[in-house]
């Protein structure tokens, strides 16, 4: 039997890039159900650099050396880091900057969806998302898997409420009776809180996208995978 | 906050469809690190009709029906099965049987490497194992990052031994320096014993199938997704 | 010129894997005009194991020991086999059992199609074949070809009758029109006997794929391909 | 029971499009193992305005005006016609200038090829062949198949003899041992002499090109397929 | 500093493989933006031996022995040449005429698209011309940033008019807002005059194939790249 | 004929984002014959703000905020961007921060590529960059024509020099001869001297990325193109 003794301390830390505090509490209890008694710790902390929202391009890349900082700060207490934006803003950039796991809730959604159907199809913010979010799935190699991306039409900040529940309801209708998914993604951490209602009411698995990241940095810290070579300048 | 008394009780049945106990002790011992006080249990289940190895194409479809009714007589006591084969046998055939989730270790062995590195490769048992995976890969829409598999050339069970090791590592290295792999898989759960030395010897992650699954089993029933909708005859 | 002795008495064995005789007799109607005064006989038989119609992945996985046993049992008396379902079961196995070629409906139905337009689609009998049709199009790397499956809604032994021929036409029609398929193929043997009437419909071709693989045997037995290397374990 | 007499009298023509009469004596001879009593006739022309092979690009467009020609002056005597050379020269126009069907024998190769083996490879004539092919191959969707194909250094006037066969050997086992393939296709029409010995010496299928069309093209005149949508200017 | 002296009287030859001058007319206007005081001269030729419009592959291919004839009697006074048919007629028979750069102006208009937006659309002619348009992307490789061509209907020699570009604007309104293109392709070198108007109406870019490949022989005379091997007979 | 007033005082702004006035002198070398006695100015700046050399993720990723607060203040005085480092870094937050078109070398390049021979090459300074390159041509859906790229072992600042262009040749015989390239594209703006000599080693085209770039801004401000839907929140 594995001595376990090594998995005691053990800590995830999950960064919320934008600085909307609702987005972190949202996200910090949707990975309530991911802790164990002897498991390790999740930490859910706010850059507090970042915008309300990440919401473009310019947004995404504007955070990476904030984000950076704060894992070199948080890197001796840290057993793996979870970047809690569905962007994956600076993912290889803090890979470069840590040699402990850091994982990014949009590849790990992905991940997630090609074992819970055939075609996965993801939920947007706005408009613009779905445009970069079609761009990292060919990046990764998943295109046979998707079915595309739709906007609710709401930033990150406009997620709360009842009414977002329904539009997201109705764009994932569109995703699986238009575009053929059999499960989707929600595609924003602060979309979090909306799950359980999304996917009754659709009766297919819905991912959310920091619950898929934790799930994969659980997995890190306890089966203790080598970091990848890092690709900083060699 | 999660009411977490949902969660008691619950239990992961992990079937080996091979009849080889030495696999399934194996892989018993492989999971251990992802057992929680307060989490799932975690069986480890024989299937005694399975051949001592499954190592060809018949293999695989003979122990379909055996595997059902076993899923069928454990549904009751079960939160979710794995089947811990890298073929995964049976897997759709199961997912008509149960509606709890079934889980397939070569699917999550597939999506954990995506996470883990750019280009992955298997360490297939035998040369019709390597035939099999690529149909395999290419039906999951995941060719893209797939170098190949390749064959230590030895039977489910002649997978005991140091010398075992060494020839994993031996074709590991080929897989990576001339294939261009990063994130190697093993390619049976038989291997599971070999796992720390092959990654330390060779400095990239390697994946051990029934690991990756149970990590997967453990997100479902956590997060309790939404069942695929069964695909019997409607 | 060849000395055509060698090809005295050859004979091809049409295996419907369903227990549905009338299914059986339509095959061996449609491939009437493939046979020839001294070209190989084709017999066609009913696999009296099997279901009535093979209708989801259990029932495909189940026929394959019994389909094995029926080719051995047939061995020396066949010079090809063909394996008559639209879902291929069995195919891999059945290529393990004997050295003798083993020809896939689904498989020649697909190259066929690649040969008579530009993109196919499949009328699937009901949605779940679809699904499983998608994952078999990816596998063999045709995707790029394939438009999508549709389904007429009706299982195996519901397939006589003009009525049938009428919601072919319709589903067949939507494949054209919305999906831009300009070829289709007939996702069950049992559809053999709309073909005429479906195709004179759509001014399209339509594939029967019980012709399609008899094509391929023919050619097997005439053309004597070495048997592709047995896959079993090595 | 089908009523036969629709197929007396039916014929199909194989057209050589270049000048050299030992490349249709070769088709002519490896085509006789398709011929039935009672099946169609199969008649091969060489188009006498072609060059002495077909080598470059320059030579396969040159073809298709005398090509379509002759197709115009046997339409009403032919059921379907089977461009005979590799490059499939003209086989776009040839269908928009007849109804009939019009088969290319590299079309018809790699569909057989995906029946015969996970991986294909082609022996090309020379290097800028295989240039062409890989085009081909990739218009067609098929690359996920195809490992490449790979030259013997000779022209198509310079395929007789027994080091012909060799050549093809030395290079076959490059494709096989190097590339993976596990069956390959004789990239030239005016290999038809060599199958047997090189099949034999490598223990893998290998397809003669000016066979599988004519496979097809009796498939086509038996089944009787709709012609597909003549595309000319409409 | 370059000594552009070695640039002095450089010449672009544009061929308009079809015999109708309205299109060569509307070509050489659109690359006057393109002509600068001290750059290569662009000279744009008519084919008197081309049909009116090339509307099929039959017009496509008939061109060929013409256009490289025309290319032989130019090629000691031009230093490029580009094929002004968005088919591409003859684009590899060319290459294997002069050692000169031959630019086809699809394949250069592609190249274009790709930096101008995510997902292209082609704006054809007719039908047929869409069925040859997803072949060559194929060919390409280029499929995962097509979303598909729509047709006008209306022939090479239709192409004048107000009411083209209204119907123009109709049909790339369908490609932008049903299948998601963000970057139009004209796909005829007889669209040239509308470019402007549709391109405010609808508010992405539009390429006009003749400008993107004269682009590409303005880089191809100033830079110099050295010829591709050439693939004739070796 | 057009009215070429519009064009006088278009100017290009090329950016060289690292801060080695070296490389900046090298690229303005480079596009000296691209520049027009009539035709836009070319302006090369050097982003002091940078890294000495962008030989990471993080390299890259630090200088988008410097980089589009140099285009805000240059835009009033430019026509194009060309961001001259072969990450393409920040191309996309530039296209969301000006309306000017923003053109990236390495997607140039890779377009340029397609159009000058069947399958590229890439030559990257670093073994890092090649791992980014390969998921950068995945995003921009390029594989099918991509051999991989080959470190030379070499950073940014360490590019001058005879020794250099040798190992770059040498590493272009190797993706020519081993990996089946037939065009070359030089993986950083560093190396833009070294151009002439290895295409004339090497015998095949080989691609300055800034000169390709500089030609995409170059047809930019002379076609016209409307400027694509800015990404920004909506």
């Amino acid at each position: 039997m594995t001595d376990k003794t090594e998995f005691a301390g053990q800590r995830i830390v999950i960064i919320n890039p934008n600085s909307t505090q609702a987005v972190t509490d949202g996200i910090d209890e949707a990975v309530e159900s991911l802790r164990f008694a002897d498991g390790p710790s999740i930490d859910c902390i706010t850059l507090t650099e970042g915008p309300p929202g990440i919401e473009c391009q310019r947004h995404a890349d504007s955070v990476v050396d904030p984000l950076c900082d704060l894992i070199t700060r948080e890197d001796n207490s840290a057993n793996a880091f979870v970047i809690a934006c569905f962007g994956d803003p600076g993912l290889h950039s803090a890979r470069e900057t840590t040699a402990k796991p850091v994982i990014g809730i949009a590849e790990s959604s992905y991940a997630a969806a090609l074992q819970l159907g055939e075609l996965f199809g993801v939920l947007a913010i706005l408009d613009n998302s779905a445009r970069r979010q079609r761009r990292y799935v060919c990046q990764l190699g998943l295109a046979d898997r998707y079915v595309g991306s739709l906007p609710v039409g709401l930033g990150v900040t406009q997620l709360e409420g009842e009414a977002v529940a329904e539009r997201m309801i109705k764009v994932g209708r569109d995703l699986i009776n238009r575009q053929g998914a059999d499960v989707l993604i929600m595609g924003c951490a602060g979309m979090a809180r909306h799950r359980a209602q999304v996917e009754h009411a659709l009766g297919v698995p819905v991912i959310d996208p920091s619950q898929a990241g934790t799930v994969q940095a659980i997995a890190a810290v306890r089966l203790g995978y080598t970091a990848p070579k890092s690709p900083r300048p060699n």
